[in-house]
């Protein structure tokens, strides 16, 4: 039996028709254009997966459902986006829109659910049980599941742990509170602080990597020039990777989960990254002992596709 | 079908039994005594759930199972207490021990998890499938239910949120870290800051209350002297309610569970501690809209012992 699973992101759709055990047969992607109206991209989500069918040479009677991953609010009985920061998608029915387009069951999930779920089908976290995925990107989320199921709380929109205090009366963030870890461990935050820093210290790496353009600056940059040697860099990646210890401490402290898996742009540091955060977890959580596996997403973008194609068997078997 | 349930603390070893519904039909407490061996603590629950037992006029035929609930470390499993900080209870097999004094089925349980059972099979979080059970005291404890089950983690020993840390580089913790939610929100952080403002402010009504005998400030005297309307006490008390409130809109973000229930001595405060929060977490939740129930915890000292003596009920019908 085959699975369609669509990554909607802010800026590519991604599309791949998946087998039951998860592996991607056939996949593409377009971009996403920010600000076109929801009825445009919806249209070249049907169209892709459409093409892809052709490419597999299978119609609608080989694909058991289509399960859509998307970013922001949503409501998933309903199959409705209530709210998405970087898309048009306000109250729009994802999935009466998609069935006037392709005639076959679909389902909805948040993307970090849905690349929890990828991972956890056939990525780094296969067959656990209980496991959190971090994206870590322009802001941090989570994918929370327990038991092999995705949990977010009694009423959706649980799992946001990046909206989870660390510093009472901190860094302002987004959501309106202040000391959030997604303000201290996002990608966005790595940016702010090589910003500054390289305005302060235009004689370290930083400044010198992007030839004194520090809008150029992102979490790459900072972690580039700490591998160059530069000393103000590696001060801001020891800060960073300590804020994001605290996070992952706490989480580690309230779930014991058997893994805690980081995805997004900044896992692309892989050891540099996972190495120090787990010298720090094995002395910081509680009771002295880290069970808890930490590692790198392995699926990458993938498990957005997967993670979304498989909620078609999931919501079968289910039922 | 009736239940037998211990609630063993530093203080007291509580005892009842229970009914189906988590009525109790009988219950009685003796004094722990800290720093008696195991054996006799041991000898004490047997003897006192035989007292009551022909108090009742039931035999061990008529109890279907023994709960046991338990403060620190313990595997469920083995039914084995590791370590328990205010009891000489290390490594000890809690279950085979009972069971040489009386030949029932045993389990056993962390005490904050036997309380949130207990809200949850006839307390104020009666019938929730996703609830949190917070307990203040010495410590800041939490048990967590989810989809009507005790979730403890992959290894156990999850839930626990009181290690949360919410200043980073705060207070120390008894934990080894700095700036958990417990450092800031449990009795004995209250009990401390009363202290040094007492000593600080010696015209302060905290001061007052305790005719200047320092150490017998607790964390009930910083709210009576509030009641009386002293300044110092009102700022710690509005501070400890900020911090209460951090730790708590985390707990939101990450669960969105129908209620949280706050029990353990602070909670006899009642709604002065209850709507604070309630219009902090208004404000501050993601998404800015609160749908959890924030509430007192009803059943005070016999939501252990309820708990408890469920457990025996719960693992029955997971068999």
């Amino acid at each position: 039996m085959l699975y369609l699973g669509i990554d909607l992101g802010g800026t590519n759709i991604s599309t791949g028709i998946v087998d039951e055990n998860g592996n991607i047969l056939v996949k593409a992607s377009t971009p996403t254009i920010k600000g076109r109206d929801a009825e445009d991209i919806l249209d070249d989500m049907a169209e892709l997966s459409k093409k892809l069918m052709n490419e597999l040479n299978v119609t609608e009677k080989d694909i058991e459902a289509i399960g859509v991953g998307l970013p922001g609010m949503i409501d998933k009985k309903k199959g409705i986006s209530i709210y998405a920061n970087n898309l048009k998608f306000n109250n729009t029915n994802i999935v009466e829109e998609m069935q006037k387009r392709i005639d076959l069951p679909c389902y909805i999930e948040n993307d970090a659910n849905c690349a929890a779920i990828g991972e956890n089908v056939c990525g780094v976290a296969y067959g656990n049980e209980n496991l959190i995925y971090i994206t870590i990107g322009t802001g941090l989320g989570a994918g929370i599941i327990i038991n092999g199921k995705v949990f977010d709380g009694s009423f959706g929109g649980g799992g946001e742990a990046g909206h989870m205090v660390i510093v009472a009366e901190g860094e302002e963030c987004t959501c309106g509170r202040k000391g959030c870890w997604e303000a201290y461990a996002s990608a966005s935050a790595l940016r702010r602080e090589g910003r500054i820093a390289a305005a302060k210290y235009p004689n370290s790496k930083i400044y010198d990597l992007v030839d004194g353009n520090i809008k150029l600056i992102d979490a790459k940059t900072v972690f580039d020039a700490a591998d160059l040697g530069d000393e103000v860099a590696i001060e801001i990646i020891d800060m960073y990777i300590k804020y994001l210890a605290v996070g992952l401490v706490n989480l580690v402290n309230i779930f014991q989960p058997e893994a805690i898996i980081i995805g997004g742009g900044v896992c692309a540091q892989g050891d540099k990254l996972i190495n120090p955060l787990k010298e720090i977890l094995s002395k910081r959580v509680y009771g002295g002992q880290l069970k808890t596996k930490l590692c790198i997403a392995t699926l990458g973008n993938d498990a957005g596709i997967v993670g979304a194609a498989m909620l078609g068997k999931i919501n079968r078997e289910e039922i």
